[in-house]
């Protein structure tokens, strides 16, 4: 039997070269969100929703990350090669059988990915955003998503950003579009 | 250095469960192809071509598949299943490190995929398609790049489907839409 799930929980980007005190692009906010999402992926799915992860993987040359990034590839490891232990999700927050994992390589979860097909197939109507960061892949997202009419809530104690000023305003701007954001316990 | 690459060499769907013997969805004409691909490759990486894999794969329980194959999922082991050994690229083409994977759901490598970012990243101009098989993924991929104004080539000793007479109508039609069909030798 196949499941069909109206409530998505997506959960962007919570991958090692996000996440660690040492990763190349860390959000700062980002450990700190570990717990809160954990409760989420449990709540989600003793409560029957879909849970997709979404994360970033690029080719270890960078020749297929955004072009402002490229220097990551050329100074440094670059970030998310596919294979690295960077590219792994947190252990906290690892996939299970059930999870649908969708890969991207910039911002927007829904621009050259699977994520709209799959959401299709799933019979999606309601998206909880979780993750990491605020002003990048979490907004994009969402916008995304409201832009596709469905019903968007961003879980603001599982979402992160480099400073709690960054966060807020982005906040600001995503609750004058109509997007819902609240913690994970007030829903 | 990041190479750029105006030619690209994409191979289709060269997985166990299309090409295996006793694959669930094998393509009969398929195993014969395997040599004339390795040699593209190799061509193809002399010239300095970019080589594209195009694979598919699906979750366990076939949800993010086609609705007309999910009774695969339900009555079997289903068809490309990621992580396991029918999902794999058949060990004679396997990618090399400077090899590019593009995973898919549909028949069209470019439909809900990163193909189109990537090919953009890379600058390619134009496309070489190897696989299987002719009906399904390699003439909507074929199409998918004439539409998006590629200059596409069908490797017709590199291309395969269920009987000679499925490769030949589908050659037919393809050559009246104006892409070149050619084995590989003769480029």
């Amino acid at each position: 039997m196949r499941p069909a799930y109206t409530d998505i929980l997506l959960v962007i980007d919570m991958q090692h070269d996000f996440v660690a005190d040492d990763a190349p692009c860390r959000v700062a906010g980002a450990k700190a969100t570990i717990p809160a999402i954990a409760r989420a992926l449990d709540s989600a799915r003793s409560r029957g929703w879909g849970v997709v992860h979404v994360i970033r993987e690029h080719h270890h040359d960078g020749s297929d990350a955004e072009t402002i990034r490229r220097h990551l590839f050329d100074d440094g490891d670059g970030v998310c090669v596919a294979g690295t232990p960077g590219a792994g999700i947190v252990d906290e927050l690892h996939p299970v059988a059930s999870d649908y994992v969708v890969v991207k390589t910039r911002f927007d979860a829904f621009y050259a990915t699977r994520l709209e097909l799959l959401l299709r197939s799933l019979g999606a109507e309601r998206l909880y955003i979780a993750g990491t960061q605020y002003p990048n892949c979490i907004r994009a997202t969402a916008v995304g998503a409201l832009e596709r009419d469905y019903d968007v809530t961003v879980l603001t104690d599982c979402c992160s950003a480099a400073t709690p000023e960054v966060a807020e305003s982005n906040i600001y701007d995503l609750r004058n579009m109509g997007i819902r954001c609240v913690p994970f316990p007030e829903l």
